[in-house]
């Protein structure tokens, strides 16, 4: 504590300690929002659920009016509060995390339109194992990263930063076996089109579980490893 | 100026104009990058320039950087400088737009690396006028987007927004075309896969550059439009 510190600066902190919770708060409430937009969407689709589909895109303006509320608080707070060091990086953190939620429902409300549109055409889409193995991979990424968020936990970033490279690379074999289908049925393009769409909206959630995990590094060690490739980390300097 | 304020703090405030003067400087030299680095993908593309395509790809790594850098100057500036209004706006709307910005070099860097595997492939590109209709309106609306953020223009922003709609349209009557393109000759289903790539590369980079434009008017407006449909916008009220 300072040494200028009397009880009127002691209330102050109390107040800005609480707002910082609140902002946490927010933020988790916002990530447990867009992971069951994810879940609700690829469950529509794997099980031509239009009803679920529906309500996913409904509820996109929900995830907007958040990260307007949560930056909302992030400039309140360094406009009033004038935070240093770990409060800092904990506002810049989070406008940065409320800002990939706020894309990964909008992917997920892509894969929700895709889903509609099978859908109304009349395809099955459960036999898509593509899209049932990736989205897992992917969901689980989405979940460790808020989890690492939540708890600071570098050692789960880490470990997500790592499944990321392996959804990647089970991306491009699927899109590649994409292409094979189409190739052999040409009425097949236009459902194997929308599961494309939907295979690159689960890649970007993926990226943005990544970026998440890169705030929760920067966050809790001060360093932004963005743009910063997986093998030239130190990663037991990283972990916690 | 503060009623406090003497030679000292006098010296402060020019230390801090140069630090926000400098911070638009580096903001513009990026946007001038990637605006670079966006006329090199499609013109690689459309010309078969693999060499152009080549120095895209090498050149995304100087985007990153240029971020990074950016950010950092942000950071220091909320943490020594603790503006307020205007000045934390500013810095607030530069570390956006220094996202959306590397967002858009991601993307040119996509559409380089499509315009290689079609080079390589043997593919004529030039005669796609889909690709280079959409890109000549993409690349207006990120030059008019990066002139409102050097001229704190919000009229001009405005314009940006109203683009973008218009982008969107063509974007979905183009990609109709080339699946119809694929239906007919199963063969082209490779090339033409890679020019629906880049055609979602355009219209991504057009909604950064529309992101950018929402950045201007809060910027100078202190309004956060984001997610606010056109038709619910004041445009009186918004423009300059």
């Amino acid at each position: 504590m300072d040494i200028t510190s009397g009880h009127h600066s002691q209330h102050i902190s109390r107040q800005f300690n609480k707002e910082l919770d609140a902002l946490k708060t927010h933020l988790m409430a916002m990530g447990g929002l867009v992971e069951r937009q994810v879940q609700d969407a690829t469950t529509a689709l794997l099980e031509g659920n239009g009803h679920l589909a529906e309500e996913v895109c409904n509820k996109d303006h929900d995830v907007n009016a958040m990260q307007l509320q949560i930056d909302d608080e992030c400039t309140q707070i360094l406009a009033r509060r004038q935070p240093a060091a770990s409060d800092l990086r904990l506002v810049l953190a989070v406008t940065r995390a409320a800002s990939d939620m706020e894309r990964i429902g909008d992917e997920a409300n892509k894969i929700a339109r895709h889903a509609l549109s099978l859908i109304d055409e009349g395809y099955q889409t459960n036999g898509f194992i593509e899209v049932r193995r990736i989205s897992q991979q992917v969901r689980d990424m989405l979940r460790n990263a808020l989890t690492a968020f939540a708890r600071f936990d570098t050692s789960l970033a880490l470990n997500v930063l790592h499944t990321d490279e392996s959804v990647d690379s089970e991306y491009r074999s699927s899109m590649r076996a994409l292409v094979t289908f189409m190739m052999e049925d040409a009425r097949s393009i236009g459902p194997i089109l929308n599961i494309m769409w939907v295979l690159r909206a689960l890649e970007r959630i993926g990226d943005h579980a990544n970026n998440l995990a890169e705030s929760v590094i920067y966050l809790v060690k001060g360093l932004d490893i963005r743009h910063t490739a997986l093998d030239e980390l130190d990663e037991k300097e990283l972990d916690s």
